[in-house]
């Protein structure tokens, strides 16, 4: 039987480092959450970003705003030097405009990791912000949330530093922007050869850049040490033990359910959902993001 | 009987203008073109781009590309001096990669203006680039063609430099964020009260900033001036007489029927498309970019 990997307690983990580094600045940190929409998911996630913010010892307002007011409200918080980091709970408009709205945060107060600023660093690889070794690039909390769990789960080979995933097959479903093509992409820099599904077909993202694909479902998942859903969907047909290989790992970000419950008697690990880790995740960005942008105005104050 | 305007009628007139300019320049522009995929639509513009350019006197070149190769063609693209403009023909990937695409043509080449650099500005009313009266932004193709044609249907009042659509009530279907929500914008910094519709509900664009509406589509029209449509869907209900004032203005920049046939029985003036001015904008969109940013490397030479 598989193990089953909790990410609250891989988030524990992070939380205990940050919490401590938190201790360790010795200046507040604070975050403003904007709400406009009053959307179950939106609520649940806002509250479970004030509870990790707790948790950790970083500040969290939430501010329940108009949507129409959102834009002007997150040029304030851009400009207000006591703001450390900005999360905007979507969907807002429904629509595209939220791509708008998106990109409107600053990218030294996105602790998503959302805007196209961090986005485009993160498909050309560059790890590194100005050539500066101490100052990191933000990834997005989601993507960067499955990497963890498959680093705790035992995929990752720590002696090969650069390339911790070659040798690796994976197969993702899903390719949005904001998960699926972000998370493919993270996976093949780190030297995994990534076969990525989406609606319109199967792209292959290696070391080497992004290939069109011809392969099937059945073909990807015959090859690969590791499965990776996301699917919002009732319509997916469940990965079932009969497609994937003996020992397999596969994680699940969808809030529905994209793997036969059985799948747990031939997978080595089995990882059901990732919400407390990308939560865990947005911290350790904020703190990321402190340390590239903030700390310098603050010190040796 | 209302009067047709033609768009290619209002188009000669700018190319006209585009044609004395490029001749006085003296200095030859260059536009590329991208296309990756062969959809019908996507090749009609190219070679509408291609006619429009030699119409004016400026080169052309289409480049028939893999879709995975478009990224780092454009970049390649934004840092070649000989090339003055990129154009991408859309859709590529038939998803919200597409809007990753957008943002990577430089806002120095972006004569579609569809980046977020310019759109940004255009929110904001920002006419002019970096304080300086000589530069002005650019603004989107297709709206900036809308309002080109609503002032050649005689609708703005050219005494009034600033607002020249104060007093006008105009409703637009359509809120996409290529179109109907930055043409919204811009009827309301001319000085118009915008009623935006699509299928979330109507917002109110006017001088003062964006507000929610509670306007139905009945009292919205009975109210307007101009009538503007860009629904691409069968299902919409067509405009008819009853709906409209006499003497309304009504446009549709869809490629999908939105009005009655007869509403040129009630309407001043009908504008069944705009395709022809979309295209001769981009060119004035080119013209402008060249004097932004290219004109000053080349002179004195």
């Amino acid at each position: 039987m598989a193990i089953i990997l909790d990410p609250t307690e891989v988030a524990r983990n992070f939380r205990k480092e940050i919490r401590e580094h938190v201790q360790a600045l010795g200046h507040p940190i604070k975050l403003v959450g904007l709400l406009a929409h009053e959307s179950g998911p939106s609520v649940t996630y806002a509250s479970y970003t004030q509870a990790a913010c707790e948790d950790v010892g970083i500040g969290f307002e939430l501010r329940r705003k108009e949507r129409l007011s959102l834009e002007s409200e997150i040029e304030s918080l851009n400009g207000d030097d006591s703001i450390h980091g900005v999360i905007v709970y979507y969907p807002i408009f429904f629509n595209e405009q939220d791509n708008y709205l998106k990109d409107l945060v600053s990218p030294q107060k996105d602790i998503e990791g959302l805007g196209s600023f961090w986005i485009r660093r993160l498909y050309r690889n560059e790890r590194i912000v100005d050539g500066n070794q101490n100052e990191k690039s933000i990834l997005p909390c989601t993507p960067l949330a499955v990497v963890k769990l498959l680093e705790a789960a035992g995929c990752l080979n720590s002696s090969n530093n650069q390339k911790p995933l070659a040798g690796k097959t994976v197969t993702v479903f899903n390719r949005s922007e904001v998960v699926g093509r972000p998370l493919a992409s993270m996976l093949a820099h780190d030297g995994a050869s990534v076969y990525s599904f989406d609606l319109l077909g199967p792209l292959e993202f290696n070391a080497s850049g992004v290939f069109e694909s011809t392969l099937t479902r059945e073909e990807a998942l015959a090859r690969s040490d590791i499965v990776v859903t996301g699917v919002p969907h009732r319509e997916f047909p469940l990965v079932k033990c009969s497609e994937i290989r003996p020992q397999c790992v596969c994680l699940n970000f969808s809030t529905y359910k994209n793997f036969v419950d059985d799948i747990v008697t031939k997978a080595s690990v089995f990882v059901p959902r990732v919400g407390p880790m990308t939560v865990t995740m947005a911290l350790r960005n904020t703190l990321r993001l402190y340390n590239n942008y903030h700390i310098k105005k603050n010190y040796p104050k």
